[in-house]
C-alpha cells in the first residue's frame, strides 16, 4: 500500500466572507479541498475564484418566499389535536389553536372542515357525528352540540404552518427582531413545483462557481409542534421522523387512489401521541410514509436531474427537511444523490451516514460548530471556553464509528472567524483531519475484522430506522445507547423489522438477536409481537443454539399472567402489578455488585451496574435462570440456556465504557463463541482495537481524556501487544 | 354516666390444660369473662367448671377425616395451571404436577378432563381443540398434538387437594414429622353435608361446657397453592380473597343451573394470574362468587342453626377458611352468627371487623399470639424478646380504630403458660383491658365526632372489600396504607364500587372521592374505568363542587395518549412511555422538600415525602396544576382546582404519622374545608384526638413510642388543650 497523503483532501471548510484570508489561510492548514457556505450566508468573489470546490445550500421550499406569502393555501399543513375541553354542558366549544403558537400555525378553514376533519369524544373514544359540530372562522372555534358533561372532547383539524420552523427556531434563539418569518410551500401542490423547479433553474444559473449544491434538506422537515407558552411548554410534540408535517388534502386523496382505503385525521392525531418513531408503528401510517416517500424520490428526482444538468454535484443533509428521504431506505439510490451529510455527535451517526447506501460520497459534519455558544449555552469559541477539548471529546465518540465504517469527507460548520483566537484548536483539527485520512486510507484498502458474532437488532423499524432512534441522542431510550455501543465494536450488525423475520426468519448467519426497550415502544416492538409467529421464530432460533440478548421490555405485549412473549426463554418475566399474589421464585444473586461470569469478567470489582434508570419488578421462573445481580429483589443481569441456544436479559441499559464491555461480552456468550473472546480485544475497557487485514494494520483507540495502557490480543489468539495511549489518543501498529 | 366496671369482661383468656392456675389467676387478673381453646387443644375439667363461658373451636371440613380418607372423590379441589412447557416438536408432553407440592394436590382424573380441563396455546392465546390432547393417568400426564415449534402450552386441570392448607402450614413450619395430614372436604356434595351435620350434632352433644362455637370458619380457605420447592417457590399462588378452591364439577354445573351461562376452567385459571383480589375482577367472577356466597350461606345457616338449638352461641373467624362468609356483604346477617372474631395487626382490621353488620358481637384477637417467637421468627415470649413492648407496639396501631369504631370484645391466643415469666406483660395487659373497656364505655354513650369531610373509597369490589385489600398488610399496596392511615382519623368513610357509583352516583353527603391504587388493580380500578360514565359522574361530580384524592395511577386506563381517565381533572396524567415526543410542561417546584401550602402545613420542615416506590413520569396539562412537591421531573404531590371543585394527587402513600396528617389534611383541602381543620385536631402529627360528644369525652392518643405534648383544637375551633402523653400513652379529658 502506498502510503496516502495525509494533508490534503475530503474536507469540507465554512468559508466566511470577510475573512477571506483567514478561510484561504485556514483551508491550506487544514487541507481543505471544499469551502461552503451556510444557510443564509454568502461567499464572496475572493473565495469563490480561490480554487476550491465551492459547496452551496439551498432550501427549495423556503426558496420562494414572496410567492409564499401570496398562496398561503399552498403552504404546508398538518393535523393537529386541539387540547381537550371538558363538557359542562350540552354544548361545547373549542377554540381550536388555544395552547398552540399562532405565529406557526393557522387553521385551515379552506379545505372542507366537515371533510377532513374530526371530532372525538375521548371520554368514550368515539367520533362524534360530523351533524354535530359546526365550525366558527371569525372565532377560531368548533361548537359541539349534544355533549354529555364529564366528557371529554377534542377537535382534529388541518392546520396550516406560516413559520417554517428552522426559521422559527433560528430567529427565535437569536432574537433576529423583525427579520422576515420564512414560511414553507406544499411541494405536493403542483403550482409550488413549478415555481421550485422554476427557482431552482434560476439559481443553479446563478451559482456559477458552485461545484455542490446541499440540499436543506427535500420538502418536509420533521415534526414539530409549537406550544403559545414558550417558557414552559415549546414543544408540544417533536420527532425526527414523524411524517406529520406532510398531511395536506391533496396527499390524502393522492393516497386513497393509490393505496384503495381513506386514512382519517385520527390515523395522524392518535389520540395526540401522532406517530412519534418511538411507538410502534401502525400498518396504515406505514403505508402513507411509503406513499410520501415515494413522492419525494418523484419530485426530488427532478430537481437533482436539474442540478446534474448543470453539472453540479447534489448532496443531501440528513436532517431538517429530510422526511421522506430515508437514506436507509433501499430506494435511496432512486434519486440520483451524489452525496450524503450527516451532523454528528455520536458513534451512531457515523453508521447512520455510512450505512446509506446509494451515494457515493458520505460525509459528516463535526462538532463543535463554530458558534460561540454549545447547544446547552455553555461557552465554546469565546472566553472560557476550550473548544479543543471539546473537539477531542467529540472526536473520541465520532471516532469509534469511523474505524468501524467507511466516511469519505468530514466537515464543520459556522463562523470560522470565531476559531481565529484558537490557535490550539486550529493545530488540532489539522491532526484530526491526518488520523480521519489515515483512517479512509484503511478502508480503502478494506473492510475491517468483524468478530464472528454477527448480531441483528430486532425492532419495528428494522433497517428503515437502522443506527438511530429518532434523530439524536435522547436519554432513557435504552437502544440510543445500545447503538453507541455497538457503533464502535468490531461485529456485524444488522437491524431487522418484525416484517423481514416473519417473510424470512433470522438472517443467515446472525448469531445473536438484540431486542431492546420498554413495551410497547417501536424497539421492543409493542404491537409487532401479537403475531405469534414472531416469538415463534425467535423461540426455535434459541431453541435450535442462537442467543438473544433482551434489555429493558424486551418482547413485551401484555397479556394475562405474561408479559413477555418471550419469557421461557428469557427465563425470566416482568411483573406489571398483576402478579401481588403469584409467589416468585427465590433465586441467587450477589447482595452487592455482580457475580462473576464470563459477560462481567471486565467490570470493576465491586461496582454496581449502572443502568440509569431500569426496569424491575422481574421476576424469574426457576433455578435454571442464572442472577447475575440484582437490586430490591428485581434481577438486573441474569442469564439462560434454553434449548441448545442461550439469553441474557439487562434491565437496562446506558452507553458507557463498562457497559459497552458487558454487552460485548453478553453478545459473545449468547453466542457461545466464549473461546473467541480475546482476538482482537483489549484488555482496558477505556480502550478498543480494530484491525484492517488487507492494510495490516492494528488500530487502537483510547475512547478516554485520560491516559491509558492496555493489552491487545492477537489474531492468533495468543499473542499479546501492549499499547500506551495519550488521551484522546490513537496508535497504529503493523501486525 | 355512670362509671363502667373496667376491671371486668369482655375479655376471651386462650386457657392451657396442665396450667390450670395461671389460667385462672391470670382470668380473675385480667377479668376475663371467657376461656378459650385453640384449634387442636382442649381445656381441662378444672377449667371448664371454673365458671367461665367456654369457648371452643371447630373446623367442620377438617372434622371427618377418617371419611374423608375413604372419599377422596369428596374432597375440595381446584383448577390448577401446568407450568408453561415450550414445544420443540409436532407432540408436547405436560407433567401436570411438575412445580407443585404434590403432598397438597392429586390430578382430579375421575371429573371427566375433556368436559372440563382446557389445553391452551399461550403463545397464540388460543384453546387447543379437545381432539388435540390426551391423558395419562398413570403417567400424570398430557399429551397434545399438533403442537408448534416455539409455542408455549399450558393445560388447566382440575386437582384435588390432600391436604388442607392450615393443616399443612402448621404440620410443616412446626416439624410435625408423621401426625396427620389433615384433608378438606367438599361441603357442596351432599354426602359430606350429611356427615358434616352429623358431625356437628355429635360435637354439639359432646361440649356440653361450651357456651360458644367458633367456626373455624365456615368451608373454603383463602386460595394457597403451593410448589414443589418450598425454599424457593412455597407459594405458588396465595391471595386471601380469592374464592379458587370452591370449585368444582358439582359447583360448576349449579352456577350454569342457576346463573343460565358455562363457566370454563380459564375463568379461574386467568392465564396464572387467577383471581386474585388485588386485580380488577370480571363480571363471570363476580357472579361465581355470589354463587358461593349463597351456597355457604344456606348450608351455614343449617350449622349455625344446629348450634343454637344446642343453646350455644355461634361465632366465626374472619380469616383461614372465611371465603364464602363475606362478613361485609349485606347478606351476612343470613347467617345467624352472633359473633366475628377478627385477628388484627392494624387499625385497618379493627375498622374491618367493626364493619360487619349481622353479628352483634365483634371480636379482636390481639397480638402479640402468645407463641415463642413473632411472626418473622424474632423471640417474643423467649429470652431476648420483650413481648411488653411488643403489646404496646400492637396496641397502639389496633387503638386507632378501636378508638374510632366500636369493638365488642377482645381477646389472646396462644400458649397462656408463655406468659408466666413475665410479670410486666401479665400487667400491661391488665392496663390494656382496662383502657379498652373504657373506650368501649364512650362507644356505648354515642358515636365518635366526625368532621364534615365524609369519605368514600372508589375500588372496583366496593364495601365487599370495605377496611381490608386481601388479607393483612402488604407493603407496595398503597391501599392498604390508605386505609391505615383512615382507619384512625375523625371521618366519616364508606367504600363504593364502580357499581355502585355507575348506579347511584357519589353517595349523599360524600365531600370527596379516594381512588388510590395502581393501573389494572381493582384498587385503582382497571377495566371498570373502561364505561365512560364513570369518568363523567366523577368529572361532574368534582366540577360541581366535589374532592378528588387519586394516588399512585388513580382512574388508569390506558388509551392513546392518555392513562388517567380524571387526567383534566387532576390536571396532569402519567406518561407510560410513549409520549417521548410530547413535550412536557415545565411547572414550578421546590428544589427539594414541599411547598408551603394547607395539606403539607404540618410535615416536619425541609422534609421530603417519603411514598415508598411511587409512580414516576407524571406529567402536569398546565399551570392550574400547583406542583407541591417533585422528584425527577415528576411531581409527587399536586393540586387543581377544576370547575368548583378540587383535586389532589399523591404519586404513593405508605403509612406514616407525617403521611396519615398530609391526607387528612389533603382530603379537607379538597372538600374545601380547611377553615374547619382544627376542630378536634392535634398539632403534634404522633398524636390523634378523638371526641365523644354524648360522653362529653376527648380522648387523646400517643401513637408514637416516644413522650409527646400535643394542642388540641376544641369544637368550638378556639379554645386549645395543651396535652402530654407519655410513650404509647393516653389522655382522657371532660370536655
Amino acid at each position: 500500500m502506498n502510503q496516502p497523503d495525509l494533508t490534503k483532501g475530503d474536507f469540507t471548510l465554512p468559508g466566511e466572507a470577510g475573512y477571506e484570508a483567514l478561510t484561504l489561510r485556514l483551508a491550506e492548514k487544514w487541507g481543505a479541498d471544499t469551502i461552503r457556505d451556510s444557510d443564509g450566508t454568502q461567499l464572496s468573489p475572493e473565495i469563490l475564484e480561490s480554487g476550491h470546490a465551492i459547496y452551496s445550500t439551498v432550501c427549495l421550499v423556503r426558496s420562494i418566499q414572496s410567492w409564499a406569502r401570496e398562496h398561503h393555501d399552498q403552504l404546508q399543513q398538518n393535523f393537529l389535536m386541539s387540547f381537550p375541553v371538558v363538557a359542562d354542558k350540552a354544548s361545547t366549544t373549542i377554540k381550536l389553536l388555544d395552547g398552540y403558537y399562532d405565529e406557526q400555525f393557522t387553521v385551515n378553514w379552506k379545505d372542507a372542515p366537515k371533510k377532513w376533519w374530526q371530532v372525538f369524544d375521548r371520554t368514550t373514544g368515539k367520533e362524534v357525528a360530523k351533524t354535530k359540530w359546526s365550525v366558527n372562522p371569525k372565532k377560531g372555534t368548533v361548537t359541539i352540540a349534544g355533549t354529555t358533561p364529564g366528557h371529554k372532547y377534542t377537535v382534529n383539524f388541518l392546520a396550516l404552518r406560516l413559520w417554517e420552523e428552522i426559521s422559527m427556531y433560528n430567529h427565535l434563539t437569536n432574537d433576529w427582531g423583525d427579520r422576515e418569518h420564512l414560511a414553507a410551500v406544499d411541494p405536493m401542490q403542483p403550482a409550488v413545483q413549478k415555481q421550485l423547479l422554476k427557482f431552482l433553474e434560476r439559481w443553479l444559473a446563478e451559482h456559477a462557481a458552485t461545484k455542490v449544491v446541499r440540499f436543506t434538506s427535500m420538502f418536509y422537515n420533521f415534526s414539530w409542534f409549537w406550544g403559545a407558552d414558550h417558557k414552559r411548554l415549546r414543544d408540544v410534540y417533536s420527532d425526527w421522523g414523524d411524517y406529520e408535517m406532510t398531511v395536506s388534502p391533496r396527499a390524502l386523496k393522492l393516497f386513497e387512489q393509490r393505496y384503495g382505503y381513506k386514512l382519517t385525521s385520527e390515523d395522524f392525531v392518535n389520540g395526540g401521541l401522532y406517530n412519534s418513531t418511538h411507538n410502534a408503528p401502525s400498518r396504515r401510517y406505514c403505508d402513507y410514509m411509503e406513499f410520501i416517500h415515494d413522492f419525494v424520490i418523484d419530485f426530488g428526482r427532478q430537481c437533482i436531474d436539474l442540478v446534474h444538468q448543470h453539472d453540479k454535484l447534489a448532496y443531501v443533509f440528513y436532517d431538517d427537511h429530510w422526511v421522506g428521504v430515508e437514506p436507509n431506505s433501499a430506494r435511496f439510490a432512486e434519486f440520483g444523490f451524489d452525496g450524503l451529510i450527516k451532523c454528528v455527535f455520536n458513534a451512531f451517526e457515523v453508521r447512520l451516514c455510512a450505512n446509506a447506501t446509494g451515494v457515493k460520497t458520505h460525509e459528516l459534519r463535526l462538532h463543535p460548530y463554530l458558534f460561540p455558544t454549545g447547544l446547552k449555552g455553555e461557552p465554546t469559541f469565546k472566553e472560557g471556553g476550550n473548544p479543543t477539548l471539546d473537539a477531542k471529546n467529540f472526536w473520541i465518540d465520532a471516532r469509534r464509528g469511523i474505524v468501524r465504517a467507511p466516511i469519505d469527507r468530514i466537515g464543520l460548520g459556522g463562523y470560522l472567524s470565531l476559531v481565529e483566537p484558537f490557535p490550539d484548536f486550529q493545530d488540532y483539527i489539522e491532526g484530526l483531519l491526518k488520523e480521519f485520512r489515515l483512517l479512509k486510507s484503511f478502508h480503502a484498502g478494506g473492510q475491517p475484522w468483524t468478530s464472528p458474532v454477527k448480531v441483528a437488532v430486532l425492532t419495528a423499524w428494522g433497517e428503515l430506522r437502522a443506527w438511530t432512534c429518532s434523530g439524536h441522542f435522547m436519554p432513557g431510550v435504552e437502544l440510543y445507547s445500545v447503538i453507541e455501543s455497538l457503533a464502535g465494536l468490531p461485529l456485524d450488525v444488522q437491524f431487522i423489522s418484525f416484517d423481514d423475520l416473519v417473510a424470512d426468519g433470522v438472517p443467515a448467519g446472525v448469531k445473536v438477536v438484540i431486542n431492546a426497550g420498554r413495551a410497547g415502544t417501536a424497539w421492543s416492538g409493542g404491537h409487532f409481537w401479537e403475531n405469534p409467529e414472531v416469538e415463534a421464530i425467535l423461540t426455535q432460533f434459541v431453541q435450535k443454539g442462537g442467543g438473544v440478548v433482551g434489555i429493558g421490555e424486551p418482547s413485551a405485549y401484555p397479556q394475562p399472567g405474561q408479559l413477555f412473549k418471550l419469557a421461557q426463554v428469557f427465563g425470566l418475566d416482568r411483573d406489571s402489578g398483576e402478579r401481588l399474589a403469584n409467589g416468585k421464585y427465590k433465586f441467587d444473586a450477589p447482595a452487592s455488585g455482580v457475580a462473576e461470569h464470563f459477560i462481567t469478567a471486565d467490570l470493576p470489582a465491586g461496582a454496581e451496574l449502572a443502568f440509569g434508570k431500569d426496569v424491575d419488578g422481574i421476576y424469574v421462573h426457576g433455578p435454571e435462570t442464572k442472577v447475575l445481580a440484582a437490586r430490591d429483589g428485581s434481577p438486573r443481569l441474569a442469564t439462560h440456556e434454553f434449548g441448545k441456544g442461550r439469553a441474557v436479559y439487562l434491565s437496562g441499559f446506558t452507553f458507557s465504557h463498562e457497559n459497552t464491555r458487558l454487552l460485548h461480552r453478553a453478545l459473545f456468550w449468547a453466542a457461545g463463541q466464549e473461546p473467541k473472546w480475546s482476538v482482537w480485544n483489549t484488555t482496558n475497557i477505556r480502550t478498543e482495537a480494530t484491525c484492517f487485514p488487507k492494510s495490516r494494520k492494528l488500530v487502537v483507540i483510547n475512547n478516554a481524556g485520560t491516559d491509558e495502557s492496555t493489552v491487545v490480543t492477537l489474531g492468533d489468539g495468543k499473542t499479546t501487544k501492549k499499547v500506551a495511549l495519550p488521551a484522546h489518543g490513537i496508535a497504529i501498529l503493523d501486525v
